[in-house]
């Protein structure tokens, strides 16, 4: 029994999300997912249907085999594809799960979909690497597409495609990445307590199913955390437009999320709706229970979207308020002094008390002459200040209200 | 009969609302909720299906036995399971009610599991906590989760499970709390006239659903209170930040609890369509009785949802309209005085009434050596505020509009 | 043929709808509905489910019997439930309507319940007085339930039930006020040309439906009536948040109006689909004419919701506009003046034209010398103001624009 | 053969639509449709069902009789109605289209409805005056409903209805007004190579819905022109209030459009899922066209009210952009003004050079006694200013972004 | 084997499509999709159905006929239809594909309508060019209509309609635009290697019907790099009136895309339910990848709509962003110096030391004959301005945010 040590790669740590005020290079942070779908069909327009096209990009294939029965199991990455094969052809008592990681060789994934029978359209489906999850029959069992994600550091989330046949004494799998999400799969296969072992191959696709489902809280988490982390700062008070563009973004994400999940909640609806001799209903109510963990992620996807747009009605809020205090300050500093400024204004004009004429012009600002003039004017002044101080005391407008 | 006095534990009073203006440790309050689903799943990421888990901070288990007939009824808390189950087995011709409130204890579920025969995807629903509201066949019976609702301190929506399995001569149900709100059905089967005591265990288990979902109005009647004390601090213009955050609080807990809610009313009519055989026309009278409940529930949220939404649209004019007055205070203000200061200003000016060459310049100023110049000059000024004013009044910027 | 003169109760006129500036109690506007669901449940809440309960505040029974055939017409009002039931026993051949108008009687109500052998349940929603618009199947008939709305003076829509059993040779209607909307029903029946005496008692439950339903136009009216109201004030300018409260207000109700009579349609939607056993085709095809209206209500609820949807809008922008117009004021006082002060503060400098050492300084403000200085300043000063204006104009800020 | 002049009245030109700047008679802008629904109502408030009423500004009838056969054409006014009946009466080996304008002679109506045995229900439908698009099968064929529209001058949906009765060898049309839009078919019919002649009543009835769908294209035109003209104004600067009346207008014009047009649609499907002997195939093919013009009729006005939605948006963006614009000009004039008037303020103190005591004091304001004070305080100014404007340049505010 | 030189046109480049700040002759913007809908049904008011009418701007017919077999391939362009016509029917034994470019000869069309038996209510759909997606069956095969998308250089989304006949041994296909997006089936048939040369007519009608949809990607790409572009500009902060107008107008490209889809996805999905003896299994696995693609093409155009409404979103906030800076600068600005003048001012009141009677009043401005009194005034003047700008930066109003 070989553990080969790459397949015991442990899932990928949650990523070290990035504080809100910091520089990421988001050239496209609300489009980054435009490329998923756009390049999987670019590289096919106009072709044949069917043809299979690999993503230049895509990684060399490694090729895992893990053999099981009962009382057996066997894990080994083959770097030959026809010794895999042949192991595989040799032992139809026991059950193997062929494990393809990387699709970037075309002549071998022809050999699978020759040797495995898979219909030209699905093995396009596979390679073109975006498929909305889906569940279809073949000749042997089923053909499922799993899409899992992943909550990157520039806060996107990133999804892989899982592709799974099954058949009488076999799991297909393919996926782009070296690294995935299955590891707790295989663990349990390990142990030998497992009922994997015991039940047929579609029982382990249904595990495979679970784990990528299960998988789906994680990055529900790390998005919840961001949002809370984001709350955090408006009701610092830091609303600068960075953070609106972040709402935006998460917002973005959840709405991505959902379409995400909503096809994979179809997907197992159809399989609930297979003829007993496709899916057996004992492995049925496993599909159910996958099937209420889909709508609580979905539920949970649907939370989010609220708390987010309540993000958004709080910043758009605060920016308005913080135009209010901006105008408070103005109103009050100009309401206070403007006034004052006319009336030292008004003694500072020239009227003259003697006219040209020599005479005395007693009532051109006899103020100017008093003995008390100047004290008894910043006494007014005083007072003016203190009404309009209490006035706007009272209007609330010198409270942080 | 004994009655046993943990298990008369009055309902829960309704808690004491913080008024809007108090500080509340919010630190999450648009995600308060994150937690429940979440952590209910993150324990079980990748575990194989059907794998009891147990939480943590769960409370460890009570046993309470309530065995009933027409004319028997006997009530009591058991510390230890096996003589609880002895005494089952040795009545089969009595109703049971098998009340377990915690789960803290895994050998004691396992062997709840074993000898009622529950599924143990089942038994995961039951102790993983968070299950929406749902309803499955069994060998048995039926197995139902509820979900009971509180509305706390802190302006959240706690929801407790509440896990009901029916089967010939028993109700075996489990929630993770010591209090809860059955206590009406309590006391209705202590009384000896109700009809719980003549009819079979799926009556008891309506009767549970039932108070259950009456108990949803006192949790809408204290959002409903708050709402409207909400909007009596909006009217008296306190319209601060914390209002709003308040009032997006209220928001999200009406959109969960409509939330919980929806998936009550699918059950019950799940329950309606059930053949004959499952459960009696008799007993889908009372189940429709209780669907008209479920619906008129979610009418009450959405209505409430409609009230929420019209206080922010209130809120957010009323910050518009203190711009709108503070923007008044400082028009007013800077529109009679700056014209004013200018006036004033103008005669400030230097301009000499003796030229260098000592003729008289008569054109330079010769207001200021009239000897009514000043007197003039007030009276000026006076009319010129007049009709400012006249005009503010006018355009109804005086008065409060 | 006795006219018994309490039941020739004119229908209630409509309200005098108070004016958008007066000030109403409305210390709860926006949950004013809340206590009717609310209250309905408080008072049940555990209760055993089928308990008769009436609220204390209902008002005590009276009882009328319209016996009628197609050449028969006896209206009397019996203040004896034993004489009312004796007659009707006693004629099985003509038809009856047992019109029970208040419920505060609870031992007559059990006696009414076991003579028509009603369920609990149905009497239930009876009594309980908050019961959406839905129809069963009984016994002997039909039990519908309506709901009669009335808009009134606090600008609320008050909805009033009506349940309705129908029985071979009788009408048996319950509701809680003396005061209805019935009248015209009872006006055909009084005239002896009416259909209603010729046919199955069903055909009078149709008719107190379609009277209920046509009660709906009024109600719209009045809304329809007080929206163009509050639109005429918007038009005026008279923006002030008690408007805003209003037009939410009757958004409120609409949104009501609405949850109203979307279970009539369903209501009546379902009577179509009943078996011809039950609703002959006959009485359907009037249904189907009911079935029109309720759609036709409807519609125009949809039609004044988008009616105050717009209001609000015009409401804001009108808001907007305001301070818009604040702003330009401000601004053109400010920008014509504040140059100006500058200029005259220029001259107000005391630069002086002689040096502490007797020199004459030619360059410091020679204009305050010249014998012209001043009339070229004030032409100067006229010159900037008339170019400002001319500015402002073409910006059209002069203008109401 | 005669071709009757007044039936030739050529289909009325499109309305000359107001100016946006226009002023109309708008007293009731956005409720000018709810007298249609409410009068047909309030007329009929329990009225027994299938009482004919005639609304009291109705026109009084005209008759007309088409009669045709593939060689046979006559149209001819019948001023009696017996002559008209005789002659329908004494030719039932041809078709004939008799076409009822206007309602206003109950007694006619009722004969009408007699001869032509329509249920009571059916003529209150005709007569009512307002009743969406529906279709009923009667004892002789269809009984259908469409509304025709027409935009007029006051930018108000005008909806007439047209009820279509066919039978064996008749179409029966009602409609209130005396001009239509179905002259069209009229001159199909008057030609001779026409198949509707050829073809059995149905598919008269098909042409003239057909024709009524046709003309809510024009309609849509209208209004599409006027929204062009509306967004025009806006790209103009031209956002005044009345501007954003008119686009609320116009939005409610669509909306009202499109729930005339939903019903059309969903009787043209109920016609399609009618059984063959009641709707033969070959017509089925004709009316799946007139379902594909309603669903594009609809997909229009869903286009029309997004463009209508973007020039709200627009709208307010211009107003909230104006505000920018306004205090703008507030900004850089007080930026610059307020600094300098402090600086030439600052020189119009009146710090003495000379203590009392006849001391120099040296260090008061020697700016005022130097030589070139003055000359290079205005340098000084001028700096300042030249700094300000090139800031405010460098912000953007002096262009017109 | 003829390759006609005219079909090899190359597929059009992609538009070099304008920046966002480039002025464009779009007076009708929001609207210009209007014409391709009412100008397709004005041309029909009235007009008989099924008359054939040729739009007068259409192209004249160019005729293209591909014959291909299994070892066949012969494509050519026909001038004269009956040389055509007479080959198709000379060889019955192979495929032939007639691709018509252009309508504008009538007779012409009604010849291909004869002699393939075409419906006229079909044909008049090819030649109103403006039908939505849709299939329906024929006497010879499917008649199915797409609609191929163009994203021009003025940011609107061309569309021209492409009508598929199939039929035993040919498709006939019509548009209107001598280039198309067909090019790459073109391509295939030249190749030898193609399965649709050995395959039904029908699988060359699903190849036209993939291509199509293909093509929506390009389209959909080019209006994505639109939105990074305009999401950049947003960046750069230049969000004028122009910017918000083309987010508007690539909203409303967006909202007319998803309408194009949503009927070709409909359309499939009817395809996809056709019986067997239609629609072979084995075809339909094809569409059945159709379907998918339309799926995810509406997915994308969902997320497209959702980034073009955070722009919406990001522009507005901007909007009010930089209103909040004038406001900032305005009351910085203010701030500073308004008290700095009021003080200034004050010192430059004349207050006089000396009274008419030649008394000394010292307490009038003592300060302006202190020797100090000029240099202390200028040292609280400097600490005025320094607290002021303390707290500004305090405020964070000094940096950017």
């Amino acid at each position: 029994m070989t553990a080969d040590s790459s397949s015991s790669t442990a899932t990928s740590p949650p990523p070290v999300l990035p504080e809100p005020e910091e520089d990421l290079p988001e050239k496209s942070g609300l489009l980054a997912d435009r490329d998923a779908i756009r390049q999987a069909h670019e590289q096919t327009v106009g072709q044949r249907p069917g043809t299979l096209v690999v993503r230049e990009d895509a990684l060399p294939p490694r090729l895992f085999l893990i053999s099981y029965a009962e009382n057996f199991y066997q894990e080994k990455e083959y770097a030959d594809y026809t010794v895999l094969l042949a192991y595989f052809r040799a032992h139809p008592e026991i059950k193997h799960w062929i494990d393809v990681r990387g699709y970037n060789n075309l002549p071998l994934m022809q050999l699978l979909q020759e040797d495995f029978q898979i219909h030209p359209l699905m093995m396009e489906d596979v390679l073109g690497d975006y498929q909305r999850a889906k569940v279809e029959e073949t000749e042997h069992g089923l053909f499922m597409v799993s899409r899992m994600t992943e909550f990157t550091r520039l806060l996107d989330i990133e999804d892989d495609q899982l592709s799974i046949f099954t058949g009488d004494n076999y799991v297909l799998t393919f996926q782009d990445d070296y690294v995935d999400c299955l590891d707790p799969v295989r663990q349990r296969l390990r142990s030998g307590r497992s009922s994997i072992r015991r039940r047929q191959p579609l029982y382990l696709a249904y595990a495979l199913t679970d784990v990528v489902l299960d998988h789906y809280y994680p990055t529900m988490a790390a998005i919840g955390d961001y949002i809370e982390k984001l709350e955090e700062r408006i009701f610092l008070g830091r609303s600068d437009r960075r953070l609106l563009n972040r709402i935006l973004h998460i917002k973005k994400d959840i709405v991505r999320f959902r379409r995400l999940v909503y096809p994979e909640r179809e997907k197992i609806a159809e399989i609930l709706r297979m003829p007993e001799e496709v899916v057996p209903e004992e492995i049925k109510t496993y599909f159910k229970d996958c099937y209420d963990h889909a709508i609580q992620a979905m539920d949970l996807a649907e939370s989010y979207r609220e708390s987010v747009s309540s993000l958004v009605d709080l910043f758009l809020s605060d920016q308005s308020n913080r135009m209010n205090e901006v105008m408070k300050v103005l109103t009050i500093i100009s309401s206070i002094f403007i006034p004052l400024s006319f009336v030292v204004g008004l003694y500072g004009m020239n009227f003259q008390r003697e006219a040209p004429d020599g005479s005395i012009n007693h009532l051109n600002m006899p103020e100017l002459y008093s003995p008390w003039g100047y004290p008894v004017l910043l006494a007014i002044l005083g007072i003016i200040v203190m009404f309009q101080l209490i006035y706007f005391y009272r209007k609330g407008w010198l409270t942080n209200r």
